[in-house]
């Protein structure tokens, strides 16, 4: 960060920053325009940091004062110290170089629309709290229902609608709460603990906590197995076989969770079959599309969610691969009612004329908490800016890239691709082959295979170069190469397999 | 917003934006500098707009196209839409003539924060994924508890320890959620139906809410009535009597929710006598400062939360008058094991060595969500920015300016001041005495009374001069002035009245 010498003077500012307004707008324009060229600098320089912060734990404390100060500092005080002790401490996630977990893609138009959301402050709970922030939402979920092809009974023009929440955990929360309601006020509420919650061993945790947060009993979430022969997509055989002996035993179906796009290894669970099944008993499907939804704005990756119309609800997440900065998860549901009939609430001090004229939409009854944020506006922002051919561009470039390096790893002998590529993720290791001359060497192949792979991912990983994260799945270890950080150009490609091939010879060189 | 004009020339840069990276770090910088001088322009012409937005429900649909656009849109495109189109629909919470709700204070370190997470844009569910993070937000919130004198097993330097959520709403989510747990875990899953969450009729409507979301049942969630004579504080007798009433029905009380400045009208719950009574029946505690937390940084308005170390959890929202922007409730809690034991979640893809170490915090199983956002970087900011002694400066100043109101409602004998002021907030209606000659010349007088009332705020709200809402408490419709914009300084105040006196006197000629 060259240009950080210049938040190294004397603090003059001290002394006059406290006299002013805490929202004067000339001092709001100052020290605007020097965190603009602090974050600017802080992207210009992203690549002299190690990807993957090397603190050890309790680092940050042993920096910092124990108690907060009793007279006001300057702003350049501050990001000397941001810069000083705060960016160490930081995994970046912007870093053209990060390809761990599932991306976090920032772009220009997201962070703008986040300023905005910050400088007007509003808190938009209901229509009158805000008009602006309810229609633009009800209309950016309806434009993007339509780049994403979804049935029109997702959206507002079909008495469907979206919304936006935090995260896919709090969109699963509210269905889950939607379903449950819906089928005790069927069956009596005394039978909370016989509500069965599906998905697969590849669902997303947050299904799980979801289901416990909301009274389902722990005993009653299956976790379906799936197998690398279907390629971690939850079979629909097993879904009712496990459904009818769950019936069996008297527990009662209640909620589905398939998933277009695993966190381990992006498999794809077959949403027609799953959702026919479900269809059988009554049961609520929710599509968790929360990495791979974003593709689907592209013809040539529609299919991937072929099926939708079957579900109940779908979302995904446009802070992942959709430039919107975190937090932005996009769920649609076919029944709002549903959300409203479990979430909402009407006390006095938040009656009001256009609400009780039932002509506006209150997002309060949509989510689980009351405040919330302007969150469409990044979203619109993000839309207009770059537009649909360009978000298309973006995203075809980022599976470009991922067929990039999965070329590269073919072409080691080495290496396996433990799954097909189905969008900007690889998933590969070590292969066992590379490991020894004759076959069985070893006792424990698979044990000392894993050990390896994993030795690998730490020393990449130290080595601050690029960052990846693993998986197991069916046993293997994996490493997960996830491209889609906004900066990532195709040399960076180049260069982590480079790193990946270098630490791989050195760990191999103690197995030959 | 005078200088938007600028905003109005051709979109020449319409066909170059899209050939860049979209987080390219120049284009980052002359877009950043732009949003900064829109923001700023909009806080210096804030006052020429209606405080509440004057906007007829379907506004919006009309303005903007049916769909996302395809081609990129320049950023100055974008902006002047801003200005025309979403501004109208913005009701503006930062206005200094904003006395809605609870304020949604805004602050230019609250904002520079928000900018340097979203700049980051890092995912920190645990520690591994930024430790900076993670040991940032432990730090603040220990400051943060220092400065509330919260006692010290609340602090993780006492073995508590705190976490920033979004909002109150889900705070209470999670406290319920590990209560319910806990207890189930002593007296079996299958008694859910049985238990009992307490309040009182002034308690936020969060607690009904996050009672129905974690599966108890609606029936077994108690609003106990309290009166003026009280000040609309729930009484730790009727608590008692209550929950002896359950538990002779054979249900189980679990979770008490005592509020520190409630929202109709800043009533205060005796925390210590609560405390007491739930310790008795073995239930969790939460105290709700949401809006009152904040003042008890200053010694003189400490007392009001006297009694919080009998409680499990205490929370408060910096958003609301914290200077802190949306969203950012601190929750602090003796025993955040409790948390973690219903919260955790342990996948394979999040695996670690620091997590296998036991010797980091990670946030993510403190809360509902996986991915949470850098909020400790606003907090940090704030303190920093104006210190501990500014900070209570603020706060001062605005009870001061709530004083002059009370006072200014005091000296017209028309008006009656509804409860005692205890913050910044003034609840005050025009008087039955008001209305009439005779006493008896009505047959309902309080209904008649309260249409008065609502009339009142209808009035001065439709001027667009300033922004009230109203509660209703014992039967009475009130309006409720509660101070704390940022932007806000005594001469609004005086204006404020002003606008209450005009259309005060216009509607009581009515009646005379």
């Amino acid at each position: 960060m060259g240009s950080l010498k210049f938040y190294r003077g004397p603090e003059e500012n001290n002394s006059d920053s406290h006299k002013a307004n805490p929202l004067d707008p000339e001092e709001f324009r100052r020290q605007g325009h020097i965190m603009i060229d602090f974050i600017a600098d802080y992207y210009k320089n992203i690549e002299e940091y190690p990807v993957q912060s090397q603190v050890q734990p309790g680092y940050l404390r042993k920096r910092l004062p124990e108690s907060a100060p009793y007279h006001p500092e300057a702003i350049e005080t501050i990001l000397r110290d941001v810069h000083d002790h705060i960016v160490p401490g930081i995994t970046h996630w912007q870093s053209p170089s990060y390809f761990a977990y599932f991306p976090s893609s920032g772009s220009i138009a997201g962070f703008l629309g986040e300023m905005l959301s910050s400088g007007f402050n509003v808190v938009g709970f209901n229509w009158m709290s805000s008009p602006a922030a309810t229609e633009l939402e009800s209309i950016v979920m309806d434009w993007l229902g339509d780049m994403l092809q979804l049935p029109k009974s997702f959206l507002f023009s079909g008495n469907g609608g979206g919304v936006l929440q935090g995260t896919t955990c709090e969109a699963i929360v509210c269905t889950i709460v939607a379903a449950r309601d819906q089928m005790l006020s069927r069956i009596g509420r005394d039978n909370i603990g016989r509500l069965v919650v599906y998905g697969s061993d590849q669902t997303h945790c947050a299904v799980q906590k979801a289901s416990q947060i909301v009274g389902i009993n722990p005993n009653n979430i299956r976790a379906i197995k799936t197998t690398r022969s279907t390629e971690f997509a939850l079979s629909p055989e097993l879904l009712r076989s496990t459904i009818c002996s769950d019936i069996e035993d008297g527990l009662v179906p209640l909620f589905l969770c398939a998933t277009v796009g695993t966190t381990s290894t992006t498999a794809i669970d077959p949403l027609g079959a799953l959702c026919d099944v479900a269809k059988d008993y009554g049961m609520w499907v929710h599509v968790d599309a929360a990495y791979a939804g974003s593709a689907c704005i592209c013809p040539e990756f529609r299919h991937f969610i072929n099926g939708v119309e079957g579900a109940n609800s779908f979302s995904f997440n446009a802070h992942k691969w959709f430039f919107a900065t975190l937090d932005c998860c996009c769920l649609w549901v076919k029944n709002p009612s549903a959300l409203v009939n479990s979430l909402s609430t009407n006390p006095e001090y938040l009656r009001n004329k256009a609400s009780d004229s039932m002509q506006v939409v209150d997002y309060k009854d949509w989510q689980i908490a009351l405040s919330r944020r302007f969150r469409a506006l990044k979203l619109w922002l993000v839309l207009r800016s770059y537009g649909v051919a360009n978000l298309r561009n973006f995203i075809r470039d980022h599976v470009k890239m991922a067929k990039v390096f999965e070329r590269l790893v073919g072409m080691d002998e080495r290496f396996d691709i433990v799954v097909p590529r189905n969008f900007a993720m690889v998933c590969f290791r070590i292969s066992p082959s590379a490991l020894r001359k004759a076959p069985s060497d070893y006792d424990d192949e698979n044990g000392i295979i894993n050990n390896v792979n994993r030795k690998l991912l730490e020393a990449i990983n130290a080595s601050g170069n690029v960052y990846m994260t693993h998986s197991v799945v069916g046993g293997m270890y994996l490493l997960r190469c996830a491209i889609g950080a906004t900066l990532t150009e195709r040399k960076h490609i180049i260069m982590a397999w480079k790193v990946v091939q270098e630490h791989a010879n050195a760990i191999l060189s103690e197995y030959k």
